[in-house]
């Protein structure tokens, strides 16, 4: 396991709400000097702690409504051919752009998270239309999401331009 | 709906990739004027399209196993009881810094992605004793992710430190 002290959770905090802070605006407000902070960030760079820099996209490009999808396939009497079919399906998912994200579930499981319109109903269709079509499906779950409490950024974040 | 254009597309792109490139960088690579990228910026700033610049944290950080957890409760008889009975639980696993993301479903459900330990065992023994034991519920079924096909960063964005 790492070592993480106070300091780096700090500045980890700071930069996960906002990552332009520069080296001194993050030395006043966390008050160590710049040179601690400029090391401390190369430091946690290194080691993988911060993996990368991104963009959170806002309202005007988020899907207006969300569901998750849980899709189970069949077990077929040849396995091999099990995970080829999921492998087919997580691929074609995840070719399509309003399709945020995709997860395997146990041997026969996947999990999508897909964004639509203005309404509820043209993910229906889409799911309607995509996944209920495919084979040897055993069952096709569809849990809209009506408010997210916890990691409300995740779709502006996972959303495709 | 909001208007982007190919190189605006282009700017969110690359800035996704890597938000830390500087605007010389991104004129050099789109093959425009820095005056033309700086100012394409900050009306996606200012529009909205760009929320906030953030980080995501790597490996070292990220939980072991991540599973998606599905909870329904029952509809009580004075429907009033049920939104504040959601509320509550919502609240409650949001506080949890294992519980990665939360979002209500329906009328009576919640959808929890949550992360744990080296294990999924652990992971369910959290369900067991966090989850399973909270009172008037009609389901809870657990979806473990084997693998993350599409928006694979999404752990390593929704993490807390």
């Amino acid at each position: 396991m790492i070592q993480l002290d106070d300091l780096d959770r700090a500045i980890l905090k700071l930069l996960k709400q906002d990552a332009r802070l520069t080296i001194s605006e993050l030395a006043e407000r966390l008050n160590r000097p710049e040179s601690t902070i400029h090391f401390r960030i190369k430091k946690l760079i290194e080691k993988g702690v911060i993996d990368r820099y991104t963009i959170i996209l806002g309202e005007p490009l988020k899907p207006k409504s969300v569901v998750a999808v849980y899709i189970e396939t069949e077990i077929p009497v040849i396995e091999d051919f099990l995970e080829k079919y999921i492998n087919h399906i997580t691929k074609t998912l995840s070719m399509l752009p309003n399709v945020l994200a995709v997860a395997k579930s146990g041997r026969n499981g996947i999990m999508a998270l897909i964004g639509g319109g203005e309404t509820e109903e043209q993910i229906e269709k889409f799911v309607d239309d995509t996944i209920r079509t495919l084979p040897s499906l055993r069952r096709v779950e569809v849990f809209p999401f009506t408010s997210i409490v916890k990691g409300k950024d995740v779709i502006g974040f996972l959303v495709d331009v």
